[in-house]
């Protein structure tokens, strides 16, 4: 495949590249944008098959090296582009961009397309709305080992460039997916997963429960919490103990200080099975 | 003390209120701002008394309640600010102002001037970057009861706007201080706080080791980590496991999930001794 070389900044194509930005137009394409050296590699690594890759060795931090991934994906059959560095620069998203865009697919997978083990390990994120959370929560259940993270009643699709960004590509290496809030409860009963809330109206100790067997751990929105449908549904309710002022943790950190207690109690640390 | 009124956008005081938001001039003046309600409720209940507050009605959520906080504040003598709402979102840093900006002393505490208990459960964070990163620890340290979080060498100050907002105001509610790395490890062993280093480079996982004693769980710059100086210091250096691609957490994350720990293996959770 000849690599193509654009120069200009008002070029068709970098226009369509930067349409991506919007939610509408991931969700009329089936594509999202990758930035970043690091982020890429990540979803390479992780199976990703970009559809083009637009580069700019002029603003790598390392192009001797670098360079090598767009050979790499250049010889799998993918459009390679050549940016020059003002057009680059006006196509990136980011403030200081790396050098290394691509279009890839989005994740569309719902509750129905998840295969998860028998001791899944699991993480629902209802309504959160944060990008950043979100990808927060990514690098922490990739670095956790868990299965699959569900975002059910979603405000923010998994293809937002922020939550891509803040995951640090993670979100091509963990299982995620998409669904109502009620798709997602049917599926963890029909998997036989147990839901465990978090929200601070409860009595009992998040270290109190065990973790061991299949489970969810559940958090909600950042102003608002868990909705009541998801508080019903759950095997227990947990609150992580606060003595401050604030009174409230972020989102992201709760999960993770839940998920990592389930690590704990499940001693040995395994990655999960791949996709 | 008589209300002051701005409508003008290039008023001189509005101009030196915006002047807070570099570093130097905290530093020349001592000063640094909260923006929002939330942040600055926090501060007062804290025993933060504003040098002034600007504020502007008509940006409030709730202006019937939230101007009695105008009217305590003047009552304490301080200089409050009636701003047009055209003037007071040219001077707000953040998107979306909520009619609240208040002139505060800025924290400039050294290790010598903090004051602990005798099992004090600490944090220090070396050369750590990102105010946000910074401010999300400070939440977490709020929550957690612990009762000084030390800045080493720091990069940022606590008075950086972007740390304050990202602390939702706690950076006046936990102790804090800033010092460099040699003041701070002295001041630990002066104290007989033992150090607990977080760094991937030990086959000792961070849930091995006991923290009910007093304790300083110490965490690194986002890219390079604790430097030698600091793991050299260290009675305990653990790694929380990770199984992951990106195979990094965030390292306000890191921080929350040891911290947590610390807390459960104490069990009771006690609020800290007040300042």
């Amino acid at each position: 495949m000849a690599d193509l070389n654009i120069t200009s900044p008002s070029n068709p194509r970098l226009k369509a590249l930067a349409s991506l930005r919007r939610r509408r137009t991931r969700e009329e394409t089936g594509q999202t944008l990758i930035e970043g050296y690091e982020e890429l590699t990540l979803a390479l690594d992780a199976g990703v098959l970009p559809e083009a890759l637009y580069y700019c060795p002029e603003l790598m931090l390392d192009a001797a090296t670098q360079t090598r991934v767009v050979d790499e994906v250049r010889r799998s059959g993918v459009d390679t582009v050549l940016v020059s560095r003002a057009a680059f620069e006006k196509a990136a998203y980011r403030e200081g961009p790396d050098g290394f865009i691509a279009v890839v697919p989005a994740v569309v997978r719902s509750c129905a397309d998840l295969d998860v083990g028998p001791k899944a390990l699991t993480v629902l994120c209802e309504g959160v709305e944060k990008p950043g959370n979100l990808g927060a929560m990514l690098r922490t259940a990739d670095a956790a080992g868990v299965e699959a993270v569900i975002a059910a009643d979603p405000v923010t699709d998994w293809g937002n460039p922020n939550l891509v960004r803040a995951s640090k590509g993670t979100v091509f290496s963990v299982r995620v997916a998409s669904d109502s809030t009620a798709a997602t409860l049917a599926w963890l009963d029909s998997r036989g997963i147990a839901l465990v809330a978090t929200t601070p109206d409860t009595d009992l100790d998040y270290t109190d429960v065990d973790y061991t067997g299949p489970v969810a751990v559940a958090v909600g929105a950042e102003k608002y919490g868990l909705t009541d449908e998801v508080l019903a549904h759950a095997a227990y309710k947990v609150r992580i103990p606060m003595v401050g002022k604030a009174n409230s943790l972020n989102v992201a950190t709760s999960a993770a200080i839940v998920i990592y207690e389930a690590v704990r109690q499940r001693g040995a640390l395994e990655a999960p099975l791949s996709h």
